[in-house]
């Protein structure tokens, strides 16, 4: 909930519209976790209860507003995603025998592996059970489409872990799928639960992608920047954990001999990476690599603005028009 | 394949039929598999090449047939169920670090926790994705229902692991969730698909759900019975792993004193199961647990046929009807 205070931080009709809805998001989120099931029930409440930013609600609401909709089955299709996006963070915990010992902590944190897999199992199936509900085929293709491209992005995530040839190419076809297709079904599905035209539902779906991949990025930006940690976002988790991202990929094709040797001695090695952190961070900012991470994000925030110039302009417009500059200005 | 032949073994014109169909079933899958990452291809077929029965997808064809479909979609939905049986089995096969050195080793014969949970998901989504493709909103939701109460019956029997408490009743809550839901899902989504009457869908439901029962009780028989070891399935695997099952169940509740130490001494300790496991299936049978075990089963297999009895009677109603007595009477 505190962090919606972030997205919704001015007291425009609009925002006054989100907050509510979104409000009316958290409630329905509670009460369809009554499952007969205990610990199913302590452990979905766990993962719901962390404080997330519930941006892809967000996302639904406006958009359906946006698009005429006066219903309450957009307030549905805004824990259907979030439930899309918990079970895809539920199974991202998932870890194997010898990486649990490399500083990962999440998964016995929780519950361990076994029960970990089922709750992300039971988050998806209860998501698309609440998408038929909405009584729209159409809005369960376009939800089951994002979803599969979801999980294909994740495998090709895992499969290029380790990777020091991961290309700037490669790696957006990684986060076109992992993160940009959820944001594109969000805005998408609004759309036809709103029942625009064909031509207006393109132009939502696009809008979505680009502030997925906005997102993204800046979220890759964060996870290097030292200066996040004042956030309680522990930096470099990406590169000690094998992963290249935009900044770094940027870095390696831009550094010096000496420079790229230094980044690639960290990649999946937790212990350089501790104690090489600020000098990767230094070399990262010298190299301009924030700064092209940035600019990449704030050319698909304005490339989703852009979008949206085809659906009326009004309020709700304006509001949605911020949110990429909001995602791409975040801190954590 | 060749455990098709076990189910379809005479030559009437249903066998003919569904052993025709699921042949179309075979190469359906391996077109669909064609996915742009490697990866899942390769993980895919290794999962979808293990000589399944395909039990559900035949369960799928006959009961469309029986409902007069004459369509080719009953294929795409044979595909659908086999993929949300080999999502659920490739989950299972996730552990824990400590549990991956007990015993288990699929998990490191297949390729680390981590692509097999994304594996599973993928095939999750692909499946309701082509559910979504048949056109028919009641599909998805019976199957995405049935999805529902498989994880869950997955999670209770996650839950239950180590209890020596577990009762009958509680015994069948598990599998009625975990193996009848998807049996009575398929059943009924053909009989959609078919578009018959709520009566016939829901007498086609009640078949399947009893059938699930059924294999799901002679499953555990086998389990057990030292004798299913020629057969290439290790015995006594449930106990190992801390299940009770329902001949093991049925033996507590019957057994002397020192019978039930032995057994609860054996439960989830794999040198103990080892060592007296002959003891076990030597008790199981003088306290009559396998009779009994068998007898349940039996006894869903005869209420699995009178349900069928609204449906047109005919050559593949006779074939369904004799579905459950293959089931009873399987070896492995």
């Amino acid at each position: 909930m505190q962090s919606q205070g972030h997205l919704v931080h001015t007291e425009t009709a609009a925002y006054h519209l989100a907050r509510e809805r979104l409000q009316m998001v958290e409630e329905r989120i509670a009460s369809l976790l009554d499952c007969d099931i205990p610990l199913v029930r302590e452990m979905s409440s766990y993962v719901h209860g962390n404080g997330g930013k519930r941006l892809r609600p967000a996302l639904v609401v406006l958009c359906a507003r946006l698009c005429g909709y006066q219903g309450d089955r957009d307030v549905d299709l805004g824990v259907v995603v979030e439930f899309i996006h918990s079970a895809s963070l539920v199974h991202d915990d998932i870890v194997d025998g010898a990486e649990a010992r490399r500083g990962r902590s999440c998964s016995h944190r929780v519950w361990g592996n076994q029960k970990t897999v089922l709750l992300g199992d039971f988050l998806y199936a209860r998501a698309l059970a609440l998408s038929v509900a909405l009584g729209k085929l159409r809005i369960v293709e376009v939800l089951t489409q994002a979803t599969s491209r979801l999980v294909e992005g994740e495998i090709l995530d895992v499969m290029h872990n380790g990777n020091a040839q991961l290309d700037l190419a490669g790696y957006m076809n990684i986060i076109d799928r992992k993160t940009a297709s959820l944001f594109a079904g969000c805005a998408q599905a609004a759309a036809v639960l709103a029942g625009v035209s064909r031509e207006q539902e393109a132009a939502l779906a696009g809008f979505g992608h680009d502030v997925g991949l906005a997102f993204q990025l800046i979220d890759d930006l964060l996870d290097d920047d030292a200066d996040s940690e004042r956030l309680g976002k522990e930096p470099g988790t990406d590169l000690r954990e094998g992963k290249l991202t935009y900044p770094l990929i940027h870095l390696l094709a831009h550094a010096s001999a000496s420079e790229r040797e230094l980044v690639l001695s960290c990649l999946g090695n937790p212990a350089r990476t501790a104690a090489h952190l600020p000098d990767v961070v230094s070399t990262l900012r010298s190299n301009g690599s924030f700064a092209a991470t940035r600019q990449e994000a704030e050319r698909y925030a304005e490339q989703a603005r852009t979008a949206l110039s085809i659906l009326p302009a009004n309020e709700i417009r304006e509001a949605l028009e911020e949110l990429p500059e909001f995602i791409v200005a975040r801190r954590q």
